[in-house]
Parts: structure tokens; sequence; C-alpha cells
């Protein structure tokens, strides 16, 4: 049995492309890697990699993380500019003894004294969502937070390893030097190989506050089905939050086991998601939460065509 | 009821400027703020604040977080440089409706704008390790890597609110931007008023594998005395890095819940922490773990007077 599971309809392409991979015998690391690297080159998503969207600066920093569920070895980076493929670093990072976590300068110079590829990442069309989110937070006073749409994904192949991976550009207009919760073990991603494998999207400032992806491995290895996992870590959190300071950021999750079973949870309308596996060709769903409860459906080809016209149409700057 | 528990013998003069808080009804946010600023100020303490051994390029790099148990508000610092209090700048963080983690240069940003105390915080002493360090590495081929010894604190004050905070300046010799577990949260630290707060020092590499503060505070949830919850969360990790990597670094947790209860476990000879208390004075103790349970002692005098005979000796360049 070998599957993928990711987060958000941007992650297709780069699962049909892992799907090759895990078909034909190739590793939970290697295709998880082609996936989001995928992801990342794609200069229409403004949440992941190139063309994603910039800081209050109008840099581009990114936010990345690997986990091999086999040897629980981690890499991560944080608030790194200019390489086009963070999630390599990331991944890199996971096979040094000691060293895993690198953030600002010094992420870029291990990056860049180990080859990876330099890249510009901000795109012109970037910068005219910058400068249009500048002038209307000036007239309008808006509240220059939103859009984090961390590309989140966990891996089982064939052989029965497991990995985890995030890439993201983090929130729009965040400070310098933020770092939400893509890079960070337990609140981002988690996977063991033993059990299986969950990331997480959203607000990151609100997901570290419960380690949400951690806690979902634990609930799977409890025995929960990946999906009663999901439900459970998303709606406790989402509760406390409530509870205790009026209010809950985004959250949405993906999970999978080692035996290929998947589940989904998030407290917003509209999240989608993707999974592919031996058992079932890339398909692309939308969730809503009902109550607690999760539904999923297969996003309709109007949906798929208005997702991608949305992405792709032209932008004018105010 | 209030109780404050802390890593190692270096907190000792902290955590007695944090019990005149605590008895004369002071809060555990500020508690704890002053005890982890008192060892940041402290310049004979290797791994903490001013005095801390630097990075490869002989920079003081700085980690450090805030938790409130009562809201889950986090705040956390990463590779911070020449502030001199990081603990009062995560705490500051955690304040901030978004952007609670900040790293590097935008921490410095941050820190500066904020008007935090500025701080050369590599000393002359620090120089001499770095120096000496690097001669040894030279000449024997030495690993380059220990001493990581963070200060983490959990607090609970008479109005039943709970906080944890940590700092440290990381692995010696480590690489420049080098995150460990300590800003991490889950990793390096978690707490909730319901609970209780939990919080480790060791290899921040190893620790965030298995999310150890969450785990023992998940388990103190579960009814579990905080002693039962730290041996459970350190003999776990400590089993799951042996069987899947061979070894496991070095761990250390203390923990508290939030009826004033405590517990502490470590996979090496020789961790002190200290604990104070409505019914206790600040005592420290040393703690060795035999087949699995953690036995804690009082230290002797002849144990402190040489701690700090230690810490203070006169060093030479080699």
């Amino acid at each position: 049995m070998w599957g993928i599971i990711a987060t958000w309809r941007m992650a297709l392409e780069g699962i049909e492309e892992a799907q090759d991979i895990l078909e034909n015998q190739g590793s939970a690391s290697e295709a998880i890697e082609v996936a989001i690297q995928n992801v990342e080159d794609f200069p229409y998503y403004k949440s992941v990699g190139y063309g994603g969207l910039p800081n209050e600066n109008m840099e581009v920093e990114l936010d990345a993380a690997y986990m091999d569920g086999d040897t629980l070895d981690i890499g991560a980076i944080g608030a790194i500019k200019d390489f086009a493929h963070p999630i390599s670093i990331a991944k890199q990072l996971s096979k040094e003894k000691v060293n895993n976590m690198l953030v600002g300068q010094g992420a870029e110079k291990y990056a860049d004294h180990e080859n990876f590829e330099k890249k510009i990442m901000l795109t012109d069309r970037a910068k005219i969502h910058y400068y249009n989110r500048k002038k209307e937070i000036e007239e309008q006073q808006i509240k220059p937070y939103d859009g984090h749409d961390t590309v989140g994904m966990v891996c089982l192949d064939n052989s029965g390893k497991m990995t985890a991976g995030t890439s993201t550009s983090g929130l729009f207009m965040k400070k310098q030097g933020r770092i939400g919760d893509s890079p960070l073990s337990g609140s981002g991603f988690y996977v063991d190989s033993k059990v299986g494998g969950a990331t997480a999207t959203g607000l990151g400032e609100d997901l570290m506050k419960g380690c949400i992806s951690y806690e979902i491995v634990r609930l799977m290895k409890e025995g929960k089905h990946p999906q009663e996992a999901c439900e459970i870590a998303v709606c406790q959190l989402d509760k406390e939050l409530k509870e205790r300071r009026g209010q809950a950021g985004d959250i949405s999750v993906v999970a999978m086991n080692n035996q290929g079973e998947w589940g989904v949870a998030t407290n917003i309308d509209g999240f989608s998601f993707v999974v592919a596996s031996a058992i079932q060709s890339p398909i692309v769903y939308l969730v809503k939460n009902i109550n607690g409860k999760c539904i999923h459906e297969v996003a309709s080809e109007k949906w798929l065509e208005e997702y991608i016209q949305e992405r792709i149409k032209p932008i004018v700057q105010k």
C-alpha cells in the first residue's frame, strides 16, 4: 500500500508527480520532496514558495520542514529568503547530526554553502498584491493578516516508510522573522511510521497552542481512525481557544495512518485537500465541519475550473 | 498554593526572587520573568543569557519562550543577539495578536523598536571557552557540541494561574541560526492552568522528536501525578530514540500540576533542579534514573559549594 495526502487543491499537480514515484516503488522521502517542490515552483500559489506573498518589508520569507517517520529525523528552516526549494533544504538538514533547525541568515548561509538553488522568490504579481494591500490598510484600516495556506503532506510508501513535509511563505504582511507552526515539530507536522502522520494549516499562532499534529498522531496510536483523530483534535483545540480567548483561528488538518487510511478536519468552510493512494487516483475534496463532524465531498469540475481561473486571473495595481 | 520548579541549580537565586513575589500574591507571570532574568544576568552560567557560550562564529545567539497557561498565549524568540533579557521579549511577544514567534534580525528589530535593553552578551570568559574549544577541536577532533543547559521553569501562583518559560544560548559551537527545542511550543515547554506545565532541557534536536513537554502535560491531564508523567514521557522517548537511532540525546524534564505537586525525570546522571512552594523553601535536588524510576535527593552542602566554585574558577586561554 502507498498513499499521500496534502492540504489544499494547490497540491494536486505535485501529488500526481508523487503518484508516479510511489507506484514505481519510489520512497516516501523522494515522493514528498518532489510533490512539495512542485507547489513551491508554481508562481500562482500565493502562500508557498515562488510567488508567495511577502512580509511587511516586501520580503518573501519562507518556512519549511521535513520529518522521517522511521528515524524521527527532523529538518526545518524558518524565515529564509531567496532559495527555490525550502523543502529540500529542510530535508537535507534532517540528515545532519545536530543543527537540524536553522533560521534567517544562518539558514541562508547553510543553503548557500550546500549549493541549493538560489532564486528571487518575489514575483511582480506578489508585489502588486503587496502594494494593493498597503493601500487598503492605509485607506480602510483593514487588518493586514490573512492568507496562510501552508502546503503540508503526509506520505506512505510501499515499504511502510512514512514522511511528512510542509512549506509556506506564512502570513501575508507578517513581521520580519515571524515563524508560524509549519517548521515546528508537533504543531505543523508529525509522523511516526509505526503509527501515521498529520499536518496542519491555518493560523500558526493558534495551531502551536495545541501541538495539533502530534496530538492527532497520538490519537491514532491509541487506535483511533485518522478521521476520528482529526475531528477530536480540531474540535478540542477550537473549543479550548474559544473558551479562553473568545475566538479560534483557522485550523485545518489532514492525516494518514500506516495502513493508508486517511482523515481530515477543519473549523472553516471551504478547506480543500488532495489524496492519492494505491487504491485511488488523485482526487481533490472539499470539507465542511457540521457540528463537529467533518464531511468531505469530491470537488466539482466547476469548482476546480473556477479555482484555477481565480488563481491566474490578471490583477492590476490599484 | 503557589509553587515554582526549574531546571538546574543555576535557577536557585532566581527562584528565591520568585518566592518573594509569589508569597506576596504576585503573579506567575511576573515571578517567572524575574526568576529567569536573574539567570540571564549571572555571568558565570555558560548556557543562558549574559556569558552564554557562542556559536561557531563566536556570536551569542539566544532562544527564549514564555507561555500563559490561562490563555495559552505563547511568545518565542530564536537566534537573537545582544539583548539582555530574552525572556522579557518572549513574554511581550506573547501578548501580540499574531507574530508571536520571531527569529534572527526580525526579532532584534522588534526588540529594538520596543526598547528592550541592549547588551553585548559575549563575555571575555566565554571568548576563552570558545578559543580553547577551537584549539581542542583542531588538535583532537573532539566533537564540538556539548553544553546545552536551558533554564526552564513552570510556575503556579495563588490565583491558580500557571506559566512556563525558557531561556538558553543553545548548543556551544552551534551553527549560526540554529534553534533548539527551547522556543518550540510542546517541545521545550507547555503549560495549561487547567492541568499543569512542563519544561525540558537536553539535546533540543532529540527533545523535539517527542514533543515531550506537551506529552507530560497530556499525561497529567489524564490524571497522572507529575512524577509519573515525567517518568513515562522520558522513558518512552529515550526508548524510541534508542530503538530507531541507536542512541538518545540528553533528556531532562521538570513538571508541576495546578495543585503544586511536582515531578522530575532524566536519562542522565547529575541533573539538578530547584523547587519552591508555599510548603517548602527553595531546595536544590539532584536526580538519578535507576531503571526508569527517577530518584531525587537534596543536594549536599559540599555539592553546592563545589558547584559554585567550579562555575567561578579562573580559566586561562590554552
